[in-house]
């Protein structure tokens, strides 16, 4: 097929953490940084708007997001308009769809903005309304809510692989090292081996350090096509491929082996496939550490190590920069906080700022050329993946 | 810009009403009805999954619907999955990123499930729910919800141009003529002016026959490519294009004058001319009816007749079969209810059973061959029309 290319011409975001701001003043701070970033931006040039959000039902007692952020933001759209959903991946799939709404030409500039305010100083349902993101009569209703979760994946990939609990800490050592670099990161002290096994237990073996946390943040992106794209800016950022796979929706039911993340092996295989790449091509991966053993297993099934080796790849500093791959260089969901529907969006805008260059030195990946960020949803039981590049598409084919 | 032509190649539908099933229970029920219509279907075939539904979050305490709606239809998605949100026109945007993905060829075939669960035994929350849908701190704190709005809508256009209540509550006779045809609508009787006139006062002048209902139900589309179309259906409705706008988000702002939806003629217009098609073209308009005063404005904003002539339009049966366009030929909302996320898709249901000449002989629509199928969401701020057709789109430019 033959589509127009898109690229991300244009980033802002907002300090990641428990804010005292509401989701409102979130969604006007990532926009102003988003416009003060590009210049040579007319609201009137904005045409599509794609909002990711994972429950503002809940968090926020409001739903029909896309039109309240067109008000905030002053802008009218002409084309598409639309809130996208899927739990902790919401804001990946406001770019997938941007994306390919550009593609078709339908959408000529269209704003992403990827938000969730979780926190709230009456009300306590932070962490209950998680429940909701499970199959709420089954899992839900037995507590399964992703600590618990992925404890037990934790627990079977030490018993079958020998992971240990000092290896996951090191996930954590090294996303705080590069959060500590991180100005926006909800988290920017650096963290000893010692202080993630000290940590206060939450669900074993997962310490408290081994979380992610319950964050408020919001991040806005500008894409266009290949046309416009220099009328923006001199670095765009383009978008190559992406791909989600969902092969058992809920951990009661088939899910299968909890260390075993099919979906995501078949959808990596999927991607590098369409793009006709090998997991060696790839200098910079943001991958959703939720938990210090997603990353360790996410090593894995994108195919940077053997299956079992995700410790070891740690352990040797191969997902530092400088080792074979640079994994979470901005701090990933640990250090910057999970703001459901804006992470997906901060991995976008972590990739923009590398390519530019535009982040502190000793967190730059240099010369890197191929990046891709994934994110999961639920229970590991679904995965998006998408590939940005400083190099425009080749040719590529997404029929099978 | 070269894109894939996309058709609809199955339906599946529910009863609408208020049910004594399940959420799980209707995306069984329309998937199960869905698999029936196409019988050539391998559910290995199906490689996205989107899922338009509007506050499950807070009918039945459950997000993340979309890999829920997977493992109900056993479908491993391999491509695309999504859920959109967009309040009452949640459904249509489902289609819409079908439709946008299997042209870029991302997708190849495509399952669309539109439902909504609003009714519960236990809990009084479908109305107050509902309060979400507006800018809550502003319009939903003074409890501006949808039939205050559409109450003073209704003034401002009787005061402007002399609609009289019998003309909005011809709009309901004509569309309770079609329901009483349509064995899935929620309402199946025949009313009249003198029922419409004289039903409990609800905002005024609003009764209670001048108003959409709080439903339960859900419809499943298929979409597939033009290469594959014909593995699946000899009758496949192809849609032709589709539009957004909204310039106003809330009522608290900027709207301005009630009884004017700018957005929807800017939409209506901006369709019309990718389509070079104009409103005589148009053979039916499923168009939301969600008040009687609804459906006699947008006969105005589409283009069916002068600005406030909507009254007169309906009064002299030029939106019946046989007038100058059939609109709601399947009852509308007003007799099928409103199940949010599965108004959208009901509508693409009805256009594709007419195209098939699949309905009652009263209520069928002989020799149509365009349609076009609009949605507003929120308070009216936002509009949403796609354009399907008997006939292959011509070569469509979507570029301004």
């Amino acid at each position: 097929m033959s589509m127009r290319n898109v690229a991300i011409v244009g980033v802002g975001i907002t300090r990641f953490g428990v804010r005292e701001a509401s989701w409102k003043d979130l969604v006007l701070e990532a926009g102003k940084s988003l416009f003060d970033d590009v210049p040579n931006l007319d609201k009137k040039d904005i045409d599509s708007l794609f909002v990711g959000a994972a429950q503002p039902e809940r968090w926020i007692y409001q739903t029909h997001v896309a039109p309240l952020v067109a008000e905030l933001l002053g802008i009218e759209v002409k084309r598409v308009i639309a809130r996208t959903e899927s739990a902790c991946a919401s804001g990946q799939l406001a770019i997938r769809y941007a994306w390919l709404s550009i593609a078709t030409g339908l959408s000529d500039v269209a704003l992403v903005v990827g938000v969730e305010k979780m926190n709230s100083k009456f009300l306590n349902i932070s962490q209950s309304s998680m429940i909701n993101v499970g199959n709420r009569e089954f899992d839900g209703a037995n507590g399964f809510t992703a600590p618990p979760f992925f404890a037990m994946v934790a627990q079977r990939h030490m018993h079958l692989y020998g992971t240990t609990e000092e290896q996951m800490a090191m996930v954590r050592v090294k996303n705080q090292e590069y959060g500590s670099q991180n100005p926006y990161a909800q988290f920017q002290k650096k963290v000893t081996v010692e202080q993630v096994l000290n940590s206060r237990m939450v669900a074993p073996p997962l310490k408290l350090f081994d979380c992610s946390a319950i964050t408020d943040g919001a991040v806005a992106l500008l894409l266009t096509s290949e046309e416009r794209a220099r009328e923006f800016t001199d670095t765009p950022v383009w978008i190559l491929g992406g791909v989600q796979h969902v092969d058992a929706a809920h951990t009661t039911n088939q899910m299968g082996e909890l260390a075993d993340w099919v979906a995501l092996r078949k959808a990596a295989k999927d991607l590098y496939d369409m793009l006709k790449i090998t997991p060696d091509d790839i200098d910079i991966a943001e991958v959703h550490d939720c938990f210090t053993i997603s990353e360790i297993i996410e090593y894995e099934e994108l195919g940077f190590c053997k299956k079992g080796e995700g410790g070891k790849f740690i352990e040797e500093g191969e997902s530092y920069i400088g080792g074979k791959v640079a994994v979470n260089p901005g701090g990933g969901l640990l250090a910057n906080g999970h703001p459901l529907g804006a992470t997906g969006t901060r991995q976008a805008w972590e990739i923009v700022m590398q390519f530019r260059g535009e982040v502190p030195k000793g967190r730059y990946v240099d010369g890197a050329e191929l990046a891709i960020a994934h994110n999961l949803s639920g229970m590991a039981q679904l995965h998006h993946i998408m590939a940005y590049s400083v190099n425009k598409p080749r040719d590529i084919k997404f029929g099978r």
